[in-house]
């Protein structure tokens, strides 16, 4: 029996119609706020990949292999000198192309080749295939999309605003509740400073991540561990006890600042935050809620400033839906320096997943085939096609089984189908031009003309 | 400059929306005909793939190269075995999966794999890109999409029927001219008897498929040096040269049937053909024409009944933009036999170039951002982003310059991103509660408030 490959998956039509809706809902949302669709291809320049991602990262980027004479070649060059093959044939040679490992390196790259077609800022979204040659697990795919928009050559805070709309537009239409965690780099970057380690910045990051899953003394175990003194340990315990408190946002920024106000990264984090929740709030959300969180890192080593996270207020829990972050210079790897940008991305398997767990994918969203004629033999198939013609000019999605098959088999692909409704239509009907319709859940027939049933399906 | 790989396209905003408005025309109609989507992964085994597009398709195909250990493997397996490398080291063993090449072996492989899971005659569609190594030339890419829809399991002409149909209401809805090529294998097969040449079908076919690019005395020619005897070929001519006279389709086809009508396959290719043509003709078409063309051969090892081909009657010429035709076994390849099916090919990107070169994309449909707020400041930002949330929850398009840049900037954003209007708001719009709206085309400024203005842009 032949399969897919390890750790991709073929997508059945009910699955495919549950995506596109996914997506469709998020690609309407960020057209209606000024984003527009890119693509790139799957495959990008070895180059323009390796070095982006960490050693971790470039190990699991797929490479396309050479052909031909060039791959002749290089085995070759590498074999032939007579000695033993010693395990260092550069891959290198073997692959000068590779699929790319996420959107936003490939944006980058955009950004910077086609710099004087676009004009800036550049909002763009993008819902593509991504592949990593990732171990397999649950959740967890070899091929998956990633659905995100980005703005770069702006450093207003109105973008991080727009994002917190973004959010609230797409999980109110998805019919999720969400909260929206916010944070700010600089913070984590004053915290540091205010504990005395503004050099172990990450490790401290790294660790306070974590607070969402361990208690508080289990987070400080780690950093002693990592020889973090004691009085710094005090410190951050301290700040953390703090501002885990139940404040309102507002209380909290207070707080802060006055615990690092002394900085001035701590005073910029403070003054950016409190931008955009008063904007947002005075703005209003229909149904998000925006926390502070301050223990939020997300790939810190690449955000400057604002950091989003999205989690669902659901009782089936599946982690972070949404990322996101503002980073100071996106395109310096190619060589084009100070575009600044802000940029999100959506989840959507888990969104998927949560969304099935919940039940929340609407019946009207997610059909296929309205309407199936049953097929009695030629000449009531040559009736049943006349009235299609005109089921189809009215947008109505409807088929007629094309052979005359037994009525159980045909009634049986109706039910698998899941088609709402069926057509039968024997004798006479043919004399009275009209049709028997059936509607497949109550099992109740009724017997109409087809003008009737247009509008009954419309 | 970094850049895209050889053969491989970025594709820009504008580009993208007129892409999705084709691919979306394609899905809508696909859709009102029963078609469900469904989507493969990019990656197939190899042994998938491989031996299904004769030895200069296998060569084009993207294989991906393995990687740590069961590289090193390969890589040391077949080279200390202290010899010289022969050149022999298997391409298998550096490889074991591969970007597929069609949509069409996916295909098969998924109805095999999920055939429990299908109701039958399964109607799919599948939008996806394919790759493939070709040499990129005019046209021709690495990555290019396909847009294929084919239903499998059962026999009934009406599927071809109701591709004519597919094929009007899609080249109506795009505002192109088109015809209908039709022919039948079995009349192909038929006419190789009928000038006793019955084994020489593929080449006489091949000649003859090129009708419409050389005159019948250089095909002749063509199979004079393949060693088709003197009589056959006289016969071949004859036959040719009655069947491209100005006939109907019936009288072509009474005229088919007259020559070929002692082969019981030229019967029944002269049947079937009928049966298509009568039910489309009563049923009736849009726009399309519907014409016999009794050289049309298309990839004729693999098409067993009807062969479809369209081409657009514009004076623009791009040859064909779309394929099709019946095939008694999609599926014997992965060991499920008696699978006859029948399938259609959009052409993306020649009815791209078409539409392109024939001014034919709607303005509408293709539109990205409907209104721009120039940013004044601070203050107006606020009064600007507050209006912004009334104009979007009414659906419409519209975004805020993010920064208080120059005018002059901003006007120009407006204008390379093809935005229409421009809202302007000063203090005396922000005392009145109103908006300042040019139009960029006519220049024309208009005052009105939020709701009028609504209303303008919906």
């Amino acid at each position: 029996m032949p399969s897919t490959p390890k750790g991709t998956r073929d997508f059945l039509p009910d699955v495919v119609r549950k995506r596109n809706y996914i997506f469709g809902t998020i690609r309407q949302v960020f057209e209606k706020y000024g984003y527009q669709p890119i693509e790139t291809p799957a495959m990008e320049n070895l180059e323009t990949l390796t070095g982006k991602y960490g050693e971790e990262g470039d190990r699991l980027i797929f490479k396309i292999l050479q052909r031909d004479q060039k791959l002749q070649k290089a085995l070759r060059a590498a074999l032939n000198d007579g000695e033993q093959y010693d395990g260092k044939l550069p891959e290198k040679d073997l692959a000068d192309i590779a699929l790319r490992y996420d959107l936003t390196v490939p944006f980058a790259r955009f950004v910077v080749q086609h710099q004087n077609e676009l004009s800036f800022p550049f909002r763009r979204y993008q819902i593509q295939p991504v592949w990593r040659a990732d171990r397999p697990q649950k959740g967890r795919y070899r091929e998956f999309f990633q659905c995100d928009a980005d703005v770069v050559g702006t450093d207003s805070l109105r973008c991080e605003v727009e994002y917190c709309q973004i959010f609230d537009e797409v999980f109110t239409k998805l019919d999720l509740p969400v909260e929206i965690r916010l944070n700010n780099r600089k913070l984590l970057a004053a915290l540091a400073e205010y504990i005395g380690e503004k050099d172990r910045l990450v490790q401290m990051t790294i660790a306070i991540d974590k607070l969402d899953k361990m208690p508080l003394e289990k987070v400080l175990e780690d950093l002693r561990c990592q020889e973090f003194p004691e009085d710094s340990l005090e410190k951050l315990k301290s700040f953390l006890e703090v501002t885990a408190k139940d404040f309102s946002n507002g209380e909290l920024l207070d707080e802060v600042s006055r615990l690092l106000g002394e900085s001035e990264e701590g005073i910029k984090g403070v003054e950016e935050l409190r931008f955009i929740l008063e904007k947002v709030e005075s703005l209003g959300l229909d149904s998000a809620k925006v926390v502070l969180d301050l223990s939020l890192a997300r790939g810190l080593n690449y955000y400057t400033g604002a950091i989003f996270e999205v989690r669902p207020l659901t009782e089936n829990q599946v982690g972070s839906i949404c990322g996101g972050g503002r980073y100071d210079d996106l395109t310096g790897i190619f060589g084009m320096k100070g575009m600044s940008g802000v940029g999100i991305s959506f989840g959507a398997d888990r969104i998927y997943d949560l969304l099935e767990a919940e039940g929340k994918f609407p019946e009207k969203e997610t059909e296929g085939t309205k309407l199936l004629f049953v097929n009695f033999g030629e000449t009531e198939a040559d009736y049943c096609h006349e009235q299609l013609v005109k089921i189809r000019n009215a947008g109505i999605r409807a088929e007629l089984y094309p052979d005359s098959a037994k009525m159980k088999k045909q009634m049986k692909y109706a039910n698998d189908k899941q088609i709402p409704y069926v057509a039968l239509v024997g004798e006479n009907e043919m004399e009275g031009g009209t049709l028997t319709v059936k509607e497949m859940t109550s099992g109740e027939q009724l017997n109409m003309n087809v003008d009737e049933l247009i509008k009954k399906l419309s």
